[in-house]
């Protein structure tokens, strides 16, 4: 039988994590032990959900919350999400915002409501592939602006600057970033909104994903920042609550002049086709923003430490270089003179160290080449026996 | 500010149960108690999920299942799913199968890897909106065919020979039929699947999700009935397992001839670059699937007393007049002689009968209209208030 063909869309998504996972996969059916240092994943390792937040998820689906919620979220719960926003300065208006399974899903619901074929989001290079995916699966073009390696991946204004034209929609803001670590600074987020401020056919997204993962730097919202320019911020309980396959996330859009007004009504269209996200999750997520904070403490402090052993080992070895990452979990270091094959050399090291890592122009063509990522969630003795390996690969090739 | 323009998809998006809900909330807010049959969720009545599937929730919580699943979704579901199909005559591959979040994104994840701008997909008239809201969000058109009110709404078989053509992607089979209750006999899905497989170029789409809410008469799955044709089964957790806010869903792939290969590849892309579902729901829908099921008879039991109740009162109204639905738990009541404008009688008993009811022109323009679908879920006393409102209304206005 012939086949039935595939949309464009769909035959035009890349997924270049896919061509390390499958080998690595095969692999591990060969019986290798594969240290997988690639996933974004804190409860893959030694991290769980803290014990009150699992109760509220359980005691909500033991007291029959486990019907549709409202499209836009459950009251509380979003309730919640204004008052954590309120206490970091930024005023946000329940009505605005839309609990979405995960992250994700906040993505294709902004983008679907946003773009036309034609339309161009300016991203950071490196980025989160689905700000590429989904942008191009919506028939819009993502642009990379640079962020420059050795200010610790901070944005490059002058490159925002001459990137914005007029098809640009919208800019992408992601601090803590994915996949360097980088937290903007506020200079250079008072310098980019500056720009944005004076286009007024654009508006911002702010992905805050790791927004309270800092190690001793402050964490700035865009939108403490300025109070005028239309923006989106997404956020969930993933990482922070460290609960990732509850697939919680929210977008809310702060809008004081209406621009957003017409993409806001697409959102809430296809918000209510999708009918909810996962209801008794939604409470959880509510104590996870009310309840105590305490465990963050502790998981910074863990993953500082994770961060420094990562760093030490790195710079120790003769052809890789990295920057000290300010948030998240991952570290975006160099490859040589930065012109090596990155991909060739993560299956190499998949191959000979069986080390899992991503490749860096899965993260960007132009400003992710010649670099990988690496995730710093494992345990120091798991960490200890990767970098043992790599440098003991290494060691066998020579200097790049 | 001038406002930033939505896409065209998001601002072609039809949402017309919007226009019944919002003066519905407003009479609440005015104090007014609305009785409300216009929701598909037995959890927003007297049902909730049997606590068995409950427990395995609650257990997949407790023992660390919070981090992200497989994005195809956790082994031991897909294994249940294709045990599931297996002792109903369909062969499955776990891997040709996807959890999702609901019927409604595994939608989101078919029609994004199949239409391109120009394909057909029929649909049975009327039916369950995201299919036509989804096939126009993607570019694609879809079309109606006639099912037959006088034969219980089964499909008219030659009404759909004369609307496949060469732009005819695929047809979505919905049995039991939402919102008619319609189950498809075997005969009519015989020759419609005898219809297809002179198409080369389609597929069936097979929505199930109601296949064990029937009354007396037998749900046959497409599936079992050819073995040959391209088909995606939908089917999840939300209606016979009471739990339609966990989202649990899943698009299941039957293609012996790899007709479907490259619509595989478009759906598994957009799978992974959305992570998984809910992680530790896909483990209650385990033991939903493998466990005990002894509820379902009961909570048939349940609703056919309540759907003959309905059936009664309605057709003792005059000007109205009802198909008795064999399966899911809808019915779909013709208005006067069916030329009656559906939406003003639907806001009518709103405002003066303060029953919620979602008008037949919302699920098809063409063959809905004059008609109001009405879900049989909840308790007796309340649908004999509700009744009792809507017939002392009817008399005032005098018959259609």
């Amino acid at each position: 039988m012939d086949k039935i063909p595939a949309s464009q869309r769909a035959l035009d998504i890349e997924y270049a994590i896919r061509d390390i996972v499958l080998p690595a996969r095969k692999l591990e059916e060969e019986g290798h032990k594969i240290y997988k240092l690639n996933i974004g994943d804190p409860n893959a390792y030694d991290f769980d959900t803290p014990e009150h937040i699992k109760n509220a998820y359980i005691n909500a689906i033991k007291n029959a919350k486990n019907g549709y919620s409202a499209s836009e979220g459950v009251s509380e719960t979003l309730d919640a999400i204004v008052k954590k926003h309120s206490t970091e300065g930024v005023a946000l208006n329940k009505k605005d915002i839309v609990i979405t399974t995960g992250v994700t899903e906040a993505l294709h619901l902004v983008f679907g409501a946003s773009f036309n074929s034609g339309d161009e989001l300016l991203i950071p290079g490196p980025s989160y592939p689905p700000y590429t995916t989904y942008c191009k699966f919506y028939g819009a073009t993502p642009v990379s602006y640079r962020t420059i390696e050795e200010e610790n991946w901070q944005p490059d204004i002058d490159d925002i600057r001459k990137k914005i034209t007029k098809k640009t929609k919208a800019i992408a803001l992601i601090s803590p970033n994915n996949p360097t670590g980088a937290i903007y600074s506020r200079k250079t987020l008072q310098a980019i909104l500056d720009t944005v401020g004076e286009h007024k056919h654009m508006y911002v997204m702010s992905d805050e994903i790791y927004d309270k993962m800092a190690y001793g730097v402050q964490f700035n919202s865009p939108a403490a920042i300025n109070k005028d320019i239309p923006m989106i911020i997404f956020n969930g309980i993933s990482k922070i609550y460290l609960a990732p396959g509850w697939r919680i996330g929210y977008l809310a859009i702060r809008d004081q002049s209406g621009a957003l007004s017409d993409i806001k009504d697409g959102i809430l269209k296809q918000a209510r086709a999708r009918l909810c996200a996962n209801a008794p999750a939604q409470h959880a997520f509510t104590e996870a923003l009310n309840g105590p904070q305490d465990h963050i403490k502790e998981v910074l402090r863990i993953l500082k430490e994770r961060r420094d052993y990562c760093v030490k080992r790195i710079n120790n070895i003769d052809g890789l270089h990295t920057q000290i990452p300010d948030g998240a979990f991952y570290m975006f270091p160099k490859i040589g003179d930065g012109k090596v094959d990155d991909k060739k050399f993560v299956l190499d090291i998949l191959h000979h160290a069986h080390v899992l890592l991503v490749h860096g122009s899965g993260f960007c063509q132009t400003y992710g080449k010649g670099h990988f990522r690496l995730v710093f969630l494992p345990p120091i003795d798991t960490l200890e026996k990767a970098f043992d390996s790599i440098e003991k690969y290494m060691k066998t090739i020579g200097k790049f």
